[in-house]
């Protein structure tokens, strides 16, 4: 954690940088670690499947960014969240009142990228959005104050509407409109005791392309509803009409081309399913015949994983995982791995997770593809060879 | 709706006649239908299938039966309900004040028995308990009063404490103990609006065997966390201590035997995991080749049902179900139906339902047997012949 504000230089330059010159790639950070872009403006990068797999808690440097907009640099001086409230004037908070006024709160939370995994989607059929791999995903201990302590501080109760608007100071362009990042969430969800207005990250101040000074921390949900940089909540009866609330994050059926994909008909993506995802060995790996060692994380998301089994063979048969970090709470990973025998030749290794009353995911994902490439958690499958 | 009273009683005198004689097997009711008892003391009984698929709203008197005790005979003058909670005296609430100091609220919302489709696992090696066909299941109109509203009225507040526990009327007998039935529910699903005290199912007032005078409604848990014959409430820091919370409705991994399995280690069964079933046609049935039409229900529970596939071999290939009756809210089932084209010979029909998250049932039953028979929710199997 010492060389995390290094790191972080680094890495804004390296993406100053890269998003100057349009690059796409690899950013290299000072100690050889690197993330990898999808996207340089907006920024988009996630790290390297075993760089995920080495710490239970992902160093803020490793964490994948998921931008749709640019990044605003906000003064924690000037700051202030503003509050509107039906029949009173808004209530407008400095970052300073909302520290010494409300609870401080941490938890420890996953924040996935509804994308996350999209790339088995693109092996079947090309979607839309960046082709992220399994690192979109990111477990983190959350520093602040409970969002329904704020509301209820705004004179908002159970019944007073809803949803809870967001809206942030990230400006997105999309098919040549301009408009800053917006979306909603659910009141219940929103009073929830472990919802966050979070302003630390593994107790630091947010970085700067995390959301500094403020974001919202939404556990379980899609992480587009746990937006950056905010500037304002609203309370209110209706989603929000944000493009991002109103025509991304729905989710299609696989027979729905994007032609004739009505987003009022989509279905909202909130809460995320089960998903498991092997970390190593990597896809294509030329391995030793003989034991072979298979890492990778679990999410079961307000349930917890029980249990984990790994296949050698396309899952004909599985074999129970070893859970080496169970989950600490239902909204953090599971770390597991499993120690296999490989004869030589090729081998499809395969991961699946169980939820705690016997959920799983889909086998394949052709079930489960959308044009899109959102919630893409069917069995995880990695090609390897032992030669 | 007109004969229900005269179905109830009945059923009733059937019922009590059977527990007389200690009969099990099927009672009739004065219209021709049918419930069908697995035990008659304590009264354990389910509506047959095509009877359960013949209407959204599940008439009273073809709602299956769930009994841990006797079934308490209640006078509404003198009952009262009781909230304990700490720092403050007890709160006694008489039916009547419950009913004028609360506002009403009608939610309609399946029950559903954690040992539904339990026969399935039977089917693969014994298990505890009765042997729930797919009928354990019923959808109803609940009205009564929020349980949080009345909870808020006795001081309850959001970070009061963590679980809601239930005492009831009904005396249970199991391994010599005699005691009350009681579980617990955690605090925020307490709260949440749909989580109600209920004196009415369909409209009218609660009959004897489903819970008269009241009984709580905790929409999409378990039918075990929606205690009948209620007699107080107390909220405190853990959950019940009776034995129906400590030792009942825990979930095991397939490899842990009864000997072995530890109540502690169990995972508690509150939110039922997503399920369907075909109800027409049964098992066994011998039909005519051509045109056969295959109907159920589906049920995913805080979520909706999105869409239904249906399989005529074993689920090599799979078909798009019409949605006949789709979810009215997350609470309550979908009625679907398919057309299939049967071919002379054996077929196993086979059904599944998908979540608006791409979520699915378990392909097999092996995968998710415990030796107590819960939360039987993988693909439904039918084998038919057609000659």
């Amino acid at each position: 954690m010492g060389l995390l504000p290094l790191n972080r230089r680094t890495l804004l330059r390296a993406v100053s940088a890269a998003s100057l010159y349009g690059l796409v790639g690899r950013i290299a950070l000072a100690d050889g670690r690197a993330l990898i872009t999808h996207r340089a403006a907006p920024l988009n990068a996630e790290p390297e499947p075993a760089v995920l797999r080495a710490s239970f808690v992902t160093a803020v440097s490793d964490f994948y960014i998921r931008n749709h907009g640019d990044i605003p640099q906000l003064s924690p001086e000037t700051y202030a969240l503003t509050i509107n409230r039906s029949g009173a004037p808004p209530l407008v908070l400095t970052l300073g009142a909302l520290k010494t006024k409300f609870k401080e709160h941490t938890v420890m939370a996953v924040m996935q990228c509804a994308g996350n995994r999209r790339r088995d989607m693109f092996a079947v059929k090309p979607v839309a959005g960046d082709p992220w791999s399994l690192a979109a995903i990111g477990n983190a201990r959350w520093t602040g104050v409970a969002l329904g302590d704020v509301l209820r501080a705004a004179g908002v109760t159970a019944d007073s509407a809803l949803h809870v608007a967001f809206e942030s100071h990230d400006k997105v362009v999309e098919d040549g409109e301009t408009f800053t990042y917006g979306v909603s969430i659910p009141l219940d969800k929103a009073m929830a005791p472990d919802t966050l207005l979070a302003y630390a990250m593994n107790g630091a101040a947010l970085t700067t392309e995390h959301g500094f000074p403020l974001r919202v921390v939404t556990p379980g949900y899609a992480g587009c509803r746990s937006p950056k940089w905010l500037a304002a909540i609203t309370v209110q009866d209706k989603p929000s009409a944000s493009r991002i609330q109103q025509t991304s994050y729905k989710l299609f059926r696989p027979d729905v081309t994007k032609a004739m994909a009505d987003p009022d008909k989509g279905a909202t993506i909130n809460a995320m399913p089960i998903t498991s995802a092997i970390c190593e060995p990597v896809a294509g790996a030329q391995l030793k015949p003989g034991p072979c060692t298979v890492r990778g994380y679990a999410m079961a998301t307000s349930k917890r994983v029980e249990h984990v089994e790994v296949s050698a063979d396309g899952g004909k048969n599985w074999m129970r995982a070893h859970l080496d970090e169970p989950a600490e709470n239902p909204w953090t990973w599971t770390f597991w791995s499993a120690r296999l025998k490989l004869t030589k030749g090729n081998h499809e290794l395969v991961v699946r997770a169980w939820n705690e009353i016997g959920q799983t995911q889909p086998e394949n994902v052709t079930d489960i593809w959308n044009h899109r490439g959102y919630l893409s958690t069917a069995w995880h499958r990695v090609h390897v060879s032992a030669v």
